[in-house]
């Protein structure tokens, strides 16, 4: 069986929501050992919603998935020690540390190194200067409410989904991985920061919107609905008053979409009425409205089932939109994708749970494995990373600076 | 100056759009030595938007940047033969390729390890099976659309942001890393897969959205508007019209709005009237409308200065709502960030650019380098990498089967 391509190597993280704990968990499905410390109790995101009826958060249980677990009270001297301690225990493969906790006091970058020269350290922040932030007001000011959902309200709308956070949380994983190559080259840890603000407006810059702005040559106050940005692409309603997103955004897409809808047939009229050529993106973007408004019979007069044959049949860029109940039974949540298996959690029940994205030829996927309960490995932990002695975790549990499993 | 933490990487990139762009580009922007080819005359992507009047792609210009590039005849033999010379030249540093064109025929991994046993590659595909997919086809089945916008419609509202590509070029990053160090410790390569759809079911899952769905606990169709999910966070308007996004996610967070708002009056009545604990996040996401009922005549009778004041004084998260033109001037962007600085790309002028959004204590941040023109440097890397000669790179010209710079 494969241990995964990470295996061997150990990270600790402390943390909390979306960013760090997918980081870590993102490195934990490569086969890493990730070994997660919370506050007695739980820390900030322990009820995270999604919650089930018995209070148990799907949120917690979706973003630690094959961790290990540990409780101490951070709180404390002797908990804050015991953290420094497991940071900074010795090994090659050791001496990694994840988090968003503030990287200053017991956590500083310089006191932890005092310990163990080599330690590579990501700290992740709200802002470049250390102050905070969340997905949710990050968002805002990157621009994209603005020119997010229909055109008949100028209100902006936030995003539900944490995007900047998710990509916050997969580039710490590709810094962490560097900064252990730089050691394992040189001998030399550093600390690594990248903070969720950065990452969102680097990606406004990115992606070309912000040289654009900055150019004069977009005020980013047009709502285009769900128009794709820059060619054609939008959606329509089905007889059976069923969505589907449909997309010409290359060449072949475009003239499959074209030739399946019969759209052929009035392409030249199109042309001439908007003076553009629907053959590059720009004429498909300038003209979309009017793309779209002799499109929207074909779809009105056909029921989704219809659609799809049709447009499967010519491989047009197409998909039904679906609701989360419904995405449970896409093809690619089936047996036939190694990526979803069903997993039970304690105290929740069995339900379909994704391991990593990233398949390897040689090293393998590892399978979905659950998140830990909250403690369910300070014993261990406590003993093969610093070695302690029974009774020494015994006198730490009577001094309340550890707890165990708790469901 | 540093030359970054992944000096001496070399990987070659055959790419389009933005997830392998953006894999490749996360690389480059840490110090690898980046090597795109494309398609004589550009690829796909080389015309998408944002474009300048000129029609330069500030999209390409952005997602490129910090690499170089080599034009070649893709169609032809010859030109195949040699992007397979690129992807296994010889070389620890070398034999890494990343690339979202079909692994298959001249891409295929078999083939292309038969001249370097060792190689590394990441092929990104659309969907689990080799399929293809965009982001905007992959994120109306994810089911965020239909949870997205405000309530009065129950159309779903499709992205803007391509999220589920940035996701996967960050976490292809993170494969190509992984992969190297098995080989650097295994001397085994190998090929890594990972798809759109993948990325994205897999993170529905990860946010435990889809676990409540089999659960039976979400049906995935009620819209919320701006309204922050499980907990308490929304939008207000301020007397002179501004949009602004305020969080209370944590206990601070909530406490620290409750106070600044005097909102803290009106708990008890509200918790009486909903029977639910302002104090925990499901009693807040119970009652967010009447909370922002009670929050909305504070923000309609102040300013955005005046708002800006008070919750800035109590360390509330909020935020304004920008445009990417007001993007530009957030202190976020101005000098004191390393990440921006002003850089001219050829032929479109000069305008705030990125650098990568990880920063390393010790191998530092590179400043941001602008993308290259198509085929700048098709003569260095044949020379280079390849060893060719003067009179058979001249052969390759004449041939048709690599060009120049074009502007």
């Amino acid at each position: 069986m494969t241990t995964g391509v990470l295996a061997g190597m150990r990270i600790i993280e402390g943390s909390a929501f979306v960013a760090a704990p997918l980081g870590g968990m993102t490195l934990a499905q490569m086969g890493a050992d990730v070994i997660r410390f919370d506050q007695i109790g739980g820390g900030l995101d322990y009820h995270r919603w999604p919650v089930t009826d018995g209070g148990h958060s799907l949120f917690w249980a979706g973003l630690n998935k094959s961790k290990r677990s540990i409780q101490i009270d951070l709180r404390s001297d002797a908990g804050r020690e015991l953290v420094g301690a497991l940071v900074t225990a010795p090994g090659d493969d050791g001496g990694m540390f994840l988090t968003n906790f503030p990287a200053r006091g017991w956590l500083d970058y310089a006191r932890l190194r005092a310990e163990r020269a080599d330690l590579v350290m990501v700290a992740l922040t709200g802002n470049f200067d250390g102050s905070s932030e969340v997905d949710y007001t990050v968002n805002p000011a990157t621009g994209f409410p603005y020119v997010t959902g229909a055109g008949d309200s100028d209100d902006p709308v936030n995003s539900v989904l944490p995007a900047w956070d998710i990509a916050l949380g997969n580039l710490a994983a590709a810094g962490l991985l560097a900064g252990e190559r730089h050691r394992t080259r040189t001998g030399e840890g550093q600390l690594i920061t990248a903070s969720l603000s950065d990452v969102a407006f680097a990606m406004v810059g990115n992606l070309g919107r912000l040289g654009h702005a900055a150019l004069g040559r977009d005020s980013g106050t047009v709502k285009d609905g769900n128009h794709l940005y820059g060619t054609f692409g939008t959606s329509f309603r089905t007889l059976d008053r069923r969505h589907v997103m449909v997309v010409g955004l290359t060449g072949r897409q475009w003239s499959a979409l074209r030739d399946a809808t019969g759209l052929i047939d009035r392409c030249a009229e199109i042309e001439q009425e908007a003076g553009v050529d629907l053959d590059t993106d720009t004429g498909r973007y300038v003209a979309r409205e009017r793309i779209a408004e002799c499109l929207c019979p074909w779809f009105a007069q056909r029921t989704l089932d219809e659609v799809a044959e049709i447009l499967d049949k010519r491989q047009v860029a197409w998909a039904p939109y679906q609701t989360f109940a419904e995405l449970l039974g896409d093809r690619r949540l089936s047996s036939a994708n190694s990526l979803f298996s069903p997993v039970e959690h304690p105290g929740v029940g069995t339900y379909p749970m994704p391991a990593s994205p990233l398949d390897f030829s040689e090293s393998g996927r590892l399978p979905a494995r659950r998140a830990p309960l909250l403690g369910e490995h300070t014993d261990e932990i406590l003993t093969e990373v610093l070695g302690l002695a029974d009774h020494e975790i015994g006198t730490l549990y009577d001094n309340g600076v550890i707890a165990g499993p708790t469901a």
